[in-house]
């Protein structure tokens, strides 16, 4: 059996470890982490069944809008080395890369770190460690635009550090930005932790409302009645 | 008193009257119906403290993008005439206006049918009796789009004839003609006619999710941090 590759290559102190983070938009080259991402995130919600994403599916329909028009995702990456400057891209205007340094009070074992590592990058040990996948939705009481949060997913290995509070905090700042009113997203009931995360971040957990959903044969019945 | 303003104006028969009914794409001219309809639906939901609508917001942000492609309205409008030829729309290529005839077995009584009546139209007698507020999502299981139905909504006096069907269906076709995955809606828990009527017309109604929610001030706080 191989040892798991880790993140443990230079710990400054073998008590803590340094790491930069950094939140930037997806792109095409990301297709194969986003896939195998979606496909954890159905995996620990016991969802399998209903996952039918290739990535062929998924690069025939992402990136085909600017950011924040239609389906937008945020990679979240974690690396030993700083991220080399982001160059500034004019067509990717209304977001600046989110970059910060967090102190682990132990070494991350990934062991699917070669999986999700960051091909093609200067920073070469870096690796993708969650993502948030969210579009515009439009809540009519406000007449105003917000985001729906379809997917928000950190790896196992990197939870409990406040990485998934980064993700959403970068989805939040996106929408106060953009003059959006609102963030909404679904939670599962038995997800305990989630809830509480979510209450303690002054989100409203509603109860009472049941998701409808109309798809597959269901959907082609119902069409062509 | 005045009397309530009535469809009764042509019965054919005492006993029944043919209504014609046409669903079709709103236009900026529709924003105080769609105004209104939203505001029904807020006192009919007991959701009136979180109703912030104005027809200026909807008019500073409805059809700014091509229909399906964003936010998308169909309204549903009653007469007792048939609704002239529909001119073809190249713009609107994507949609042709769904016609029926509905023999009612009683006339309708409409309070307010001097308020939702269709002003500029060639057919002085229709009426504006519903609509359906939709746009595009994507569920990240399919990584195809979908429909997300944020509003469905029928006006009292129009109700148990088939309407909310005919406006779902109307969305449920587009989907199948466009290609897309799936038609997701939310529904309340205590409105047990509207989940009868889903689940009879094939509809999963899901259980176990709750809406997570981060607007107004929480939302700008978060943001801040």
């Amino acid at each position: 059996m191989e040892t798991p590759a880790t993140l443990i290559t230079r710990p400054e102190n073998p008590k803590t470890q340094t790491s930069y983070v950094r939140i930037r938009l997806a792109t095409q080259s990301d297709v194969p982490h986003i896939h195998k991402l979606i496909h954890q995130m159905a995996v620990f919600e016991g969802l399998t069944h209903l996952f039918a994403t290739t990535e062929s599916s998924l690069s025939s329909t992402l990136f085909k809008s600017p950011p924040f028009t239609a389906l937008t995702v945020f990679i979240l990456e974690v690396s030993l080395s700083p991220f080399p400057p982001t160059q500034p891209d004019p067509t990717l205007s209304q977001f600046t890369p989110v970059e910060t340094r967090v102190i682990l009070n132990s070494p991350i074992v990934d062991e699917d770190y070669e999986t999700f590592r960051v091909v093609g990058e200067e920073c070469l040990d870096a690796v993708v460690a969650g993502h948030v996948f969210f579009f515009p939705n439009y809540p009519s009481f406000l007449s105003k635009p917000g985001f729906y949060v379809e997917d928000l997913f950190v790896r196992e290995p990197y939870r409990r550090i406040g990485f998934g509070k980064m993700l959403l905090s970068a989805v939040a700042k996106q929408a106060v930005k953009m003059g959006f009113a609102r963030v909404d997203w679904m939670v599962l009931g038995w997800n305990v932790n989630a809830i509480k995360f979510y209450e303690e971040m002054g989100a409203e957990v509603l109860e009472g409302w049941r998701p409808c959903r109309l798809g597959g044969d269901a959907l082609q019945a119902y069409a062509n009645k």
